[in-house]
């Protein structure tokens, strides 16, 4: 275990308050428009069924899946944890992540999506599967030798081509408010996707930059958690800025990541009814993947003003 | 509501027992090696939800996020339901599929999949979202009047030209036991992914097929959810024949499915650390994706004799 030292870390933290809960506090570094980064969420979420999970050692996740149901604020969190089943290799858990009614800007948050629920103590639940280790670094053979297919780094430009908040904080912002966030995570986007920030997005609903950790903090299994949901939504490079709620996400760790940039790739293949898939794919600086994400979110409405 | 005559329906349909809680009872029908189809259980799970928020209306699945416990079997089955969220457009309901100890053929299943988890009550346990209305079918328009992304029907061969039962059992086989399924389902595989059934896996990990209810009932909605796991997994296609156990599994219903055969694709991109991700798409007769899931699955165990 490293040194709990990064910011990241103090936010995602929480200690034991009974048997099955944990608490924590959120701070005002990973906001967006006065709400926390759903990303932040899960990571915390993660954080605390690994302690749930330690004496047992599935302390490593494996697939969480998620359902977002009202915003979340700065100011003290409390995870429940339920373990539905604890098996030999890996177990499963339901968690949920709460906060006090009151502990939010409400009106800063509502002024951003409009949600009426605000006042609802269950923030985000979520459905976990832990296991004792995570999958190894070697790809797999079939029986016949031949190597099983692996998730190659997409065409991207090196970090230093891609764009960076250098040209302007409008190219991550979009939704209303400061987006503190960004503050805390270095993206620099492929500037193929970064057109939207000028009024002129591809339209072909993808997103893809590298990203790492402003404070110098070397990647982990629980930075995943968050880098899952960290670059903007691909509905803007479909001219659609604004917030794209989640209906659902499920994330799932494919392998613990080499120190270095992360290469984060969003992309919808089919938007309809009001709602995208958004796909994410996380490869580390040895050109792994090592997460993987959906989620099916609401198109955003017309921002004012646009 | 369409008359409650086919099998699949029977199969999935249970009715109240309390007031969160519904009772049913699977049969033989939809077994492979003695176990309850996978598809079938997160279908019985949805029709249960569909009840439960019949009074809201909210009984359209939109997303279910599912994890495997233990094997079913036929004989009675309990889900149990919790209302998480009540929404204006959409509930959030956890839900729990169980059977009593003792329902299942114990020594059946374990000769199939080895777990050691048997007496467990809960098989499926699950995080749903439910609307009042799914998808229209119209293609969405960006602001500026260009139409957004949408997934085309893949590159496959038309129904007469794929394989069916007629070229022998073993296509669709490769668990041991019997494949009643295989009676229910009306599957005709892409040529180019059948090799697998005569010891030639093309080692593309993909695939595909046209698949109907084989008394000629028409796709219904709930009917996405079996389908979406129904055809052989893509480690067939990697020269890895035998049961990849599902980790997780998350289905996204995006419309309803026009009358004829379905084009259902199974895809990975990623296979590593004894782990692949499975992607699975369906299309319905008129071209449209209506349902979409991903889920990670264990490689098979190499089959006895193999």
């Amino acid at each position: 275990m490293r040194a709990m030292t990064s910011e990241f870390d103090r936010e995602i933290a929480s200690e034991p308050t009974g048997a099955d809960t944990y608490g924590g506090m959120f701070g005002n570094g990973f906001t967006i428009g006065g709400g926390v980064n759903g990303g932040l969420l899960l990571a915390a979420v993660g954080r605390a069924c690994s302690e749930r999970l330690e004496d047992v050692g599935h302390t490593q996740p494996l697939t969480i899946a998620a359902t977002y149901l009202s915003a979340a604020g700065p100011g003290p969190f409390v995870v429940t944890t339920d373990l539905v089943r604890q098996g030999r290799t890996s177990s499963v858990l339901r968690a949920t992540l709460s906060q006090p009614e009151g502990a939010v800007d409400e009106e800063a948050v509502a002024a951003r999506d409009g949600r009426a629920d605000l006042t609802a103590v269950d923030r985000l639940t979520t459905l976990a599967t832990f296991a004792a280790g995570l999958p190894a670094d070697q790809p797999h053979e079939a029986p016949d030798g031949s190597l099983l297919p692996t998730a190659a780094l997409p065409d991207i430009p090196p970090v230093e081509d891609c764009v960076g908040r250098g040209t302007g904080p409008q190219v991550m912002g979009g939704a209303p408010g400061a987006v503190e966030l960004l503050e805390r995570v270095d993206v620099r986007l492929d500037p193929r996707c970064a057109g939207f920030a000028v009024g002129r997005p591809s339209m072909r609903g993808v997103v893809q930059g590298w990203v790492r950790w402003a404070d110098g903090t070397e990647p982990d299994v629980m930075s995943l958690l968050f880098m899952v949901d960290t670059l903007p939504p691909v509905s803007f490079d479909l001219g659609m800025p604004g917030w794209a709620p989640t209906v659902e996400l499920t994330a799932y760790v494919r392998g613990v990541p080499a120190a270095g940039w992360l290469c984060v790739r969003h992309e919808t293949t089919h938007v309809a009814g009001g709602h995208f898939e958004e796909d994410a794919r996380v490869w580390d600086s040895a050109g792994r993947l090592v997460a993987q994400s959906r989620q099916l979110a609401r198109l955003p409405r017309p921002l004012a003003g646009s």
